[in-house]
C-alpha cells in the first residue's frame, strides 16, 4: 500500500479517533488534518465529505495540500465503513482477521457498540438516556466479551477495539467526574455499579484498552473533560 | 464452502429477505427455516439468537435438525453482519466488488440505508416520523446512485443490493395502497411526489431491484400487504 492517505479528523472527536487508533495500531502511513468542525472551511463540504462531518479520509491520487483536496482521489466518510476500509487495505495487520467467523463477531460487536453504547451513551450525557438503558448497553458489551481475553475479539487488537475504545474513554471521564446533563451524581453511582464484581470483565477490558499506547497517543483526556464539563454542564434536576 | 449454513427467518421479515437475496444471488447452498416470530419456540433463543430475532445463521458443524442446532455451528445474527458473512466466505460471487474503494461504497450505502431508509421508512408506516424526513432519506440514497448504472455500487448484484431492496418493496406498497398509520392520503403523496422527474433515477433503480427473479423468488408480496393492512391501520389523523 502506498497511496496517500489524509484522515481529515477533529482531535476531540470520538469517531475520528476510531480511526486514529486503527491507523496507529496498523501502523500505517498516513497524514492528519485538522478540520475545525466549529467553523468548518468552505472547501471541506464540497471536497471532502458532503455530510460535513469528520472523521473521513482520501485515499489514492496526487499528494497534495489537504486543504485542496484532488478530484483524483477516493472519499470516504462514516467512521465504521472507514475502519473496514482500512481492514481492507491493510489485510495482513490484524485489524480484521482472516477467519469469517471471526469477522463476522468483530463486526456484531461494532454493531451492538453502535447501537448499544454509542447511541445511548451519548444521549445519557445529554440527560436524554435512562441510567438503566445505559446500563444495559454496557451489559450486553460485556456479554460479547471471552473471559481471559484481552480483545474484543480473538488474540489481536481489531477494529472492534477501535470502534469502541473512544467511548471507553469518555465513559471514564463521566464516572470519575459526574460531568454529563443527568442528574448531580449519576455519574458517580455508574461508576460505583461499574466497579462492583458484576462489571469485573468489563471494567478489565476498559482498562486493557484505555492503557494502551495507542490510546494515549491519540488522546487528550483533558482537553475533552473541557469539552464535556463546557457542553454538558446544564442539568436536569 | 461445503459447510452447512442454516438460515432461521421469517417469510415477512425484510431483514431476513436481506439475507435470501444475497443467498440467492449468490446461488449459495443452504437451508431457510422459518420460525414463529409471534410464538417463539424456546430453543430459538437459547441455542441460535440470544436476542431472539430473525435473521440469525447457522454456518458449519454437523448437519442436524434446524430444530436442534448444533453447539459446534457458529451462530451469527443481524443481517447486515449477516451478510458481510456472505460475502466473506463467497469472496467470487461478486456480493462485495474485490475493489476496497468499492467495497466502502457499497458500506457507505448500507450505513445509508440503515440510517436513512430502514429507520425512518417504518417509524413513516407507524405514523412516527415526518413525511419530509422520510423523503430527504430517499433523496440521499439517490444521492448516491450513479446515472446509467442498475446497482447500488459498481456493475454487479452487491450486499448493497440485497441491504435496500426488501424496504424498496415495502416502499411500493406504501405508495400503491397509502397502508400505514400516517394521515389518508400519505402513502399516494409520496408515490406521486416520487413518480415526478426529481426521483427518476431513484424510482429506475427501485423497479430494476423489484423486477429482479430473486426478488421475486424471495417475496408474497400478497402477505405482507395483508401484514402491513393489519399492523399499520390504525391511523394517526
Ligand atoms: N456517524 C458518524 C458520526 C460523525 C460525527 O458525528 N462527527 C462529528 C464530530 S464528533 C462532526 O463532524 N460534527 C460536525 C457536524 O456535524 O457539523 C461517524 O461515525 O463517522
Ligand atoms: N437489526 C436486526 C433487526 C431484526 C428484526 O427486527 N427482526 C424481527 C422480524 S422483522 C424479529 O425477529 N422480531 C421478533 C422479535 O423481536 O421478537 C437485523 O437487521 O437483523
Amino acid at each position: 500500500m502506498s497511496e496517500q492517505l489524509t484522515l481529515y479528523l477533529h482531535k476531540l472527536s470520538p469517531y475520528s479517533q476510531k480511526i486514529e487508533l486503527a491507523l496507529v495500531e496498523a501502523n500505517a502511513p498516513h497524514r492528519a488534518y485538522q478540520v475545525d468542525i466549529f467553523n468548518k472551511p468552505e472547501w471541506f463540504a464540497s471536497k471532502v465529505n458532503p455530510v460535513g462531518k469528520v472523521p473521513a479520509v482520501t485515499y489514492g491520487g496526487p499528494n497534495v495540500d489537504p486543504e485542496d483536496p484532488s478530484p483524483l482521489s477516493a472519499k470516504i466518510a462514516e467512521s465504521n465503513v472507514v475502519l473496514e476500509f482500512l481492514a481492507d487495505i491493510y489485510p495482513d495487520s490484524g485489524l480484521l482477521p482472516k477467519d469469517p467467523i471471526l469477522r463476522a463477531k468483530a463486526r456484531f460487536f461494532m454493531d451492538a457498540t453502535t447501537k448499544h453504547v454509542e447511541g445511548p451513551f451519548y444521549a445519557f450525557i445529554r440527560g436524554l438516556e435512562s441510567y438503566d438503558n445505559t446500563l444495559k448497553g454496557i451489559e450486553f458489551i460485556q456479554g460479547l466479551l471471552e473471559e481471559g481475553r484481552d480483545f474484543a475479539v480473538g488474540d489481536h487488537y481489531t477494529i472492534a477495539d477501535a470502534c469502541i475504545s473512544p467511548h471507553l474513554a469518555g465513559l471514564k471521564i463521566v464516572i470519575e467526574t459526574d460531568t454529563g446533563k443527568f442528574p448531580v451524581g449519576m455519574g458517580y453511582k455508574l461508576g460505583e455499579e461499574l466497579k462492583g464484581p458484576k462489571f469485573a470483565k468489563f471494567m478489565k477490558y476498559v482498562q486493557g484498552m484505555l492503557d494502551r499506547p495507542s490510546l494515549k497517543q491519540t488522546y487528550d483526556e483533558e482537553s475533552v473533560i473541557t469539552l464535556f464539563k463546557t457542553r454538558f454542564t446544564e442539568r436536569v434536576q
